[in-house]
């Protein structure tokens, strides 16, 4: 059994507590957060506290709270030569105070409160300072059924900056195709299906592979038509510069791509 | 019952010809390649044909080939009068020969050979000159158990564009993801379950109110921290613009991002 105190209430320590409370292996010893408030309706399931003296003895304390209150929560932290992780996948593990062990526990998937998420499918990407605790990050990770991937902080960050692209500018340009749709009086609705297809695609194929379209297969007349389609000057930029992009990778030599006059 | 005659046999084709052969409302009359190779292996369950000249009659004639070699194909059919249809997201109805009757049964999504579809969870576009085809199109659509939508010129050429970003350029952003993965060794099918979860979520939620990341809450700091991580400066503009994008969307002032010095 792994007894664990939470920090933090936000939409990852939220989905953590859902998934520690449905394992066998793992105890809830305490939930911190300094705001009582969004806690308080777990205190018949669970040990609530807002005070950081009060905080009891477990084998991991892990911190899931906004990165640049890690450090400072850290070091407020009343007790020494425990271990205590973040779940941050750009923050240093080294910014956790050394008066106790460190690590981190980084679930590599997009949180919100509102969204269920099958756990188990979570990767966690796990790192320790001091060996001796890797295999504990583990067992923790296994007794959520979840895949632990035992990085470094190079790694992490990468995977964090890679997870830029794929998650956050992918839901812009997700964005973006809602906007197009929206000046035209088309349900957005109706791309859905594709944006799954073009996600499920690359779980059995490269994203090289994967390709297609107008850019892929340098149909220029296809994309003069759509740049003159596009009414918005940033739409246009981002069109050409994945565009080229697009050609880069797939070795099409660019011929430069005419300015068309957009409102911004 | 209806009867088809398929011209073409490359990807969309191929997942018409599946669909079609499953539905019990449609039969196909002949199916139509000019390189007669690509269909031969069918022989035995279709009239397969690489002559024009022996094209026979049929409701409907879809022609699911390239957008360039759409006009070229119309003016080559050897009959008048008849109902023909392209398959294409871009290309006017109006560049099919009106020496038939003409109609545009557009598959938003994306079908490669190898790659399996439920087809019944594609959206169908369509588009008639002559109304009274209207119906035949809708029911054809239904006999594949897809939803039909009927749609002007200028939407479906606008839902074509949409579906540029939310497919191809967000394509080109799992490359990128997969290629900052290889500079330092980590496998990319880690990012699998983060892209599935992406997709997932805009299914029930607006990608306005999906975003999260260092843009979306303005994080300086780890912005600063990724630009100097990214070693590409094609991935290094990408990131700008696209941080920038989601800033504007989420009516956060952008303060100019300094240039790092990267290869290309
Ligand atoms: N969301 C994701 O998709 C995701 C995925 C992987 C990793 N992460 C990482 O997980 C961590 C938490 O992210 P999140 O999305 O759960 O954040 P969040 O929803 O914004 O929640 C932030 C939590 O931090 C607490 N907090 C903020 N400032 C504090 C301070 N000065 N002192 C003490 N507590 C403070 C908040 O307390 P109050 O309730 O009192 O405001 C809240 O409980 C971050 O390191 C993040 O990088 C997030
Ligand atoms: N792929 C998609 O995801 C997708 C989605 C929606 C709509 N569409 C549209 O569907 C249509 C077909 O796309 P696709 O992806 O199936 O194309 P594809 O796989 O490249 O196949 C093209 C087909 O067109 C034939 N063709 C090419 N040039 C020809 C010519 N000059 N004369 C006669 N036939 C010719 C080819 O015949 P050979 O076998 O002899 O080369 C082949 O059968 C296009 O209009 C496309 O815009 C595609």
């Amino acid at each position: 059994m792994i007894s664990v105190v939470l920090l933090g209430a936000g939409n990852v320590a939220t989905h953590l507590y859902k998934a520690f409370s449905n394992s066998e292996n793992i105890s809830i010893t305490q939930w911190y957060n300094r705001t009582r408030a969004s806690i308080s309706s777990y205190a018949n399931d669970v040990d609530i506290t807002d005070s950081l003296d009060k905080l009891k003895e477990a084998d991991i304390y892990i911190m899931a709270v906004s990165d640049d209150c890690i450090e400072q929560l850290s070091i407020d932290l009343p007790f020494t030569n425990r271990f205590v992780v973040h779940t941050s996948g750009s923050v240093a593990m080294h910014d956790i105070d050394k008066k106790n062990k460190i690590g981190v526990f980084y679930p590599l998937q997009t949180f919100s409160k509102e969204a269920e998420i099958d756990f188990s499918e979570v990767p966690i990407c796990v790192e320790v300072y001091e060996k001796e605790n890797l295999q504990l990050l583990i067992d923790l990770a296994k007794a959520v059924n979840c895949k632990p991937h035992k990085i470094t902080t190079e790694q992490r960050q990468t995977l964090h900056l890679a997870a830029v692209f794929v998650n956050n500018f992918t839901n812009q340009l997700y964005r973006i195709g809602h906007e197009i749709c929206e000046t035209k009086n088309i349900e957005f609705e109706i791309l859905h299906p594709l944006i799954e297809e073009t996600a499920k695609k690359i779980q059995h194929m490269s994203p090289f592979m994967a390709q297609t379209g107008p850019a892929k297969r340098n149909d220029k007349r296809t994309i003069k038509r759509q740049l003159k389609l596009i009414e918005k000057e940033e739409h246009e930029a981002i069109y050409k510069m994945l565009t080229t992009s697009i050609k880069k990778t797939h070795g099409i030599r660019s011929t430069r791509i005419k300015s068309q006059k957009k409102e911004n």
